[in-house]
């Protein structure tokens, strides 16, 4: 698609000098057409090209006197050439007698340049139907119409701009944050990648991947029970366990698939189950509650109160799931864990924790919020002197799902709790059971990576005070930063369009590549950008994003903090006493801050030690595996099941 | 766990010398125990052992007086320590005063050998409760007890025989097909892998991907639509449309998640839905269809007569979707493609078919069977002379899903159809959307696989000829081999055990890894071996095979294919006319077979054939990009959306 557009772009005019940004508004905006539907400014742009004209011109005139199909494609009716009567099957391997008097060749370049004209000009089984051969008696012309359906629901997406053209990122690995769009040689400043501590180019990981790949192959091979299971899962499932202190883990293909593999599996298989459920949990969960058809009962966001009054609500004897996140993705909000361990137990529940955003992010080893909020504990375990971990955060919860393609820079997802559950998810959930899994060098490298955070907490620390910079240099220029407790910078816009145009002008002019997060990932109202700084965004690149920032926002008018405020505040921004309410969970102590001095201050001693540490050890090290040192003594619990 | 078990064996006489086969019949096999309810025999022996003795005694002595929650674990009480009064946060932070009078160290190794064991000894949240501080006035007694359910859902499973230990299967790519176990050192023969043609060890897609690895970095750092879009889906998702001749296509991250997401997105969306589904096909399938809440009609495995009953039963304008398999993975047998497009054309329904077991492995380029059966349509494109494919069975199709798993040796999995159909998944299945991409590495080497796999038919010519051998000489033997026309070679046990025993056997006494299928990958009493030769497994390693299934079939008296025929037959095997039913989809002509020499002739022909040409070009030669030569006659139609 990448090179035909720019095959196309070299043959048109109109579309060499036109931006994608121009072309997609084209696209997406409608006006009433002759036929009484409605077409795009593209469209009638088409109808006056010499090219395209004569294609729809063509099509127009073989098409006349069928029956039209969807409003959305009235003007521009079917392309697709005939198909030859089905005869038999070798009348089948030619063409129909219908070509277009069109070169064939100018026509699909061209289309497939207007992928909003493309959709509107394809032919439908009922026009196809209508022209050929002999048919049984029924009523032809009321079969589904297909490609109306299709066509009604990507309008339904244009109409309400929530339809999604993704930009093409290259991530290197040699210039870490940096990445090349479409072309090799533009370079852009990624801020919005989940890669949140730079783990996908870190040398270890890389190392161990190179490695695996040469002695085991590039794929699994099999399920995990038809040959696809081997000593990469088995340690990386060690691992797992260690690191949350569970007695076992499980890795899935991806977290979408662990939480709904593992919801849908539980809530369906015990009696009455009820699943209570965060209002802002993520897709993943909220598919895996509708798959169990388990009673589904929305809670307010990290209201506490709310909780208690629907498990309250509840007899004390049915099956109950608490499912929730430690870190909201897209607000950057932290759930109340403790307090929800607490309602847990008193009312008989079991707690399902998902720390996607999490892992590798919090705690002294990277084990996420819960480890995190016991800093201390797990901060001075050593086996030398092992220290009970039990009633910690982190081992009241029941069910810790996270992800290996984030912070760990992989791809995968896992669950870690006790032997007998995970045991039971593993031989009940279709979808672990009937899947290949993931290939070796990417448990390998995962595991490396988990290790390796594991053992030296600078990349996280270093992450949250890139965050700490960014967040008071936007809040400074009344940027409307939602306030949180994170490593996330959620920019409020308000409005999807708005949240689109100022994603493409910071690439466009500023070569930031931060996404648009509209609809359906936010609630309609609450777009915004989403910046998540990492180890690498040094304060050059911070000042280069809050210049680019502030441009956008006097270009485009977007709505200040100040602006938000004067109307009463809205998801936090503006807010009177909000901030106060979302401090860092990371505290100065943890992460080396003197509050005296200026914050770059800590950010430059910490960039000098570990620059002093790679010199004075350049060469790569393997990481000391999770468990021969620190987690050996905090899984007091055995590990793994079935292995 | 591994390393726990070897640890242990070396303490324990027991284990040392007990087969881990001798461990799973002792943990399953149950007798009735003191306590009223059941315990198993390693039960029973652990009763009598020195360690394990004590450490039931000592918890039977602290548990005595709590409630016994479920007849699976009486007579062993639970071992879990206590927690600590919840009475506040810093509480928590310490053990409770009951600690076990046994050395942990000890009991906690020897726990993880017995995983039945482990299931039962775990506490329950209400046995817990019972002994904690001050409570709510609510009946603590009566809350739900997860503990028991975990044990009962896998009690089930054990008594059942579908209760699944996995085999730590290592993969060589350098030893091709062969495989170290659990050992480094023990090498067994893999006969059951999906990597069919061994493409997981391919040097050009190895090359590929390490390339990628060290420019591109190990994850994609983000979904598709945040940060994780790039040149390599892009280039990816286009190779697969030409691979297809289809529009577009769309990458997840396994077939699993293609299957399940794009028929509950079609199937939900589609008002008043009616997906028709073969009776064997894939659970990816049937959860998809589930899932989309559709009216789900199952008709006969391949019996148009049955699903052309079924689509006339409904109102033509209603939306229909075919749902069904080219290969079926554990039966080996081929749908009948262009009736049932056929069917669907006459009724107005859409199809949609999965080639995951046939990608790689059929057509001249690797495209499935719907290529193949219009074989030399396909093979004789070329770019100077393109035909058109128009009205091919592959053409017809409106929707094909296949996996990077299996034949193309990597993972993830897609869709190929029209790009409006592409399009409208795309944008509306969470399954896609709210997932972190594949990374670029296993996009580029799937990529590279397909590419190579296009170019030259070999590795599956090479296969189907072993698979040929495989079969014959397996007959010859009166191994009941299920007659099919594919790749598959499943030989019929019909009993969960015995194929778990023979699995065991052949593993254990011949080096050979072959996996028994049983429940719910197969019917109960289907129960089955499932043999996938590959290009690797030349003539010494199938004569190794036969003579060892001979061995099995004979020490454990397994059914043989005459037995099966005495009683009137089972699932072909034994039924007569049903070989010659099941000639193989790859002819003579096309395997460049002589039917009237010898097999291994042929067989040797195209292994010299190869050598050869490995001599003439021992450089690693790059793949020329699919369309660039053969496919880009073949793509008539554009390809991509949204790129």
């Amino acid at each position: 698609m990448e090179a035909m557009l720019q095959q196309s772009r070299a043959m048109c005019p109109f579309l060499k000098r036109t931006a994608p940004t121009t072309l997609r508004t084209l696209s997406t905006a409608t006006r009433p057409s002759t036929g009484g539907g409605t077409m795009s400014n593209l469209q009638v742009l088409a109808r006056r090209c010499p090219v395209m004209s004569k294609a729809l011109a063509v099509q127009s005139a073989r098409m006349s006197g069928t029956k039209r199909f969807t409003s959305s494609a009235a003007g521009i009716p079917a392309m697709k050439p005939m198909r030859a009567p089905t005869a038999g099957k070798r009348a089948l391997h030619t063409t129909g007698g219908h070509p277009a008097s069109l070169a064939p060749g100018t026509y699909e370049k061209t289309e497939q340049v207007h992928p909003n004209i493309a959709n509107t000009i394809r032919s439908t089984p009922a026009t196809e139907a209508a022209v050929r051969g002999p048919r049984p008696a029924a009523p032809i012309t009321s079969r589904f119409d297909y490609d109306a359906f299709y066509n009604g629901e990507l309008e339904k997406k244009h109409k309400d701009k929530s339809y999604r053209y993704f930009n093409n990122i290259n991530r290197l690995a040699k210039e870490f944050p940096r990445a090349h769009t479409a072309s090799a040689e533009e370079r852009v400043t990624v801020w919005c990648s989940n890669d949140y501590l730079g783990m996908g180019r870190n040398p270890q990981v890389l190392e161990s991947m190179h490695r695996t790949l040469d002695t085991y192959g590039a794929g699994a091979g099999g399920t995990r029970n038809i040959s696809g299971h081997n000593k990469h899962a088995v340690a990386l499932e060690d691992t797992l366990a260690k690191l949350h202190g569970k007695e076992a883990a499980l890795v899935f293909s991806s977290c979408f698939v662990a939480n709904d593999a593992t919801l849908a599996t539980l809530g369906s298989k015990m009696p009455d189950c009820v699943i209570l459920s965060d209002s802002l949990n993520h897709a993943s969960m909220i598919q895996g509650i509708r798959h169990s058809g388990a009673k589904k009962m929305v809670f307010k966001h990290n209201d506490l109160q709310d909780l208690e009054a629907k498990l309250a609500s509840l007899p004390l004897n049915v099956p109950k799931i608490i499912a929730f996140e430690s870190v909201y993705s897209m607000c950057g909000s932290i759930a109340p864990i403790e307090a929800i361990c607490d309602l847990a137990e008193k009312y008989g529940a079991i707690t399902f924790l998902d720390e996607v955003h999490a892992v590798g992010m919090y705690g002294p080893h990277g084990a996420g919020v819960a480890e995190h909020l016991d800093y201390d504990v797990y901060a001075s375990q050593d086996t030398t002197n092992p220290k009970s971990t039990k009633g910690t955060v982190m081992d009241r919860i029941d069910i810790i799902t996270g992800t290996l393609g984030k912070a760990y820079g992989c791809v995968g997802g896992y669950i870690a709790a006790s032997a007998n559950l995970v045991d039971t998810v593993r031989s009940l959930a279709p979808g672990f059971i009937f899947t290949t899994s993931l290939p070796p060098a990417t448990m390998a490298g995962a595991d490396t990576a988990i290790q390796y955070q594991a053992q030296q907490p600078r990349d996280r620390v270093l992450q949250q005070l890139h965050t700490r910079a960014v967040k008071s240099a936007l809040k400074e220029l009344d940027i409307p930063v939602i306030p949180n407790p994170s490593h996330i910078v959620p920019l409020l816009v308000g409005d999807a369009e708005l949240a689109k145009r100022a994603s493409d002008k910071l690439l466009e002019e500023h070569g930031i590549y931060v996404q648009a997060i509209n609809y359906p990932t936010v609630p309609r109202g609450e777009e915004r950008l989403r910046i998540t700084p990492t180890p690498g965004h040094v304060k050059p690149l911070r000042d280069h994003l809050v210049q680019a920032v502030q441009a956008v926002w006097n270009d485009l008018g977007i709505k200040r903090a100040s602006d938000w405020q004067s109307i009463g505040g809205f998801v936090g921004v503006g807010v009177e006493g909000a901030e106060d309410a979302n401090q860092p969970i990371w505290e100065n102590s943890q992460l080396g801050v003197d509050a005296s001095e200026p914050l770059e201050s800590s950010i430059t001693r910490e960039l000098s030690a570990e620059a002093a540490e790679k010199a004075a050890f350049p060469a790569m090290k393997t990481a000391t595996p999770l468990g021969s040192n620190v987690h050996s003594a905090i899984a007091s619990t055995p590990v793994g099941v079935a292995a």
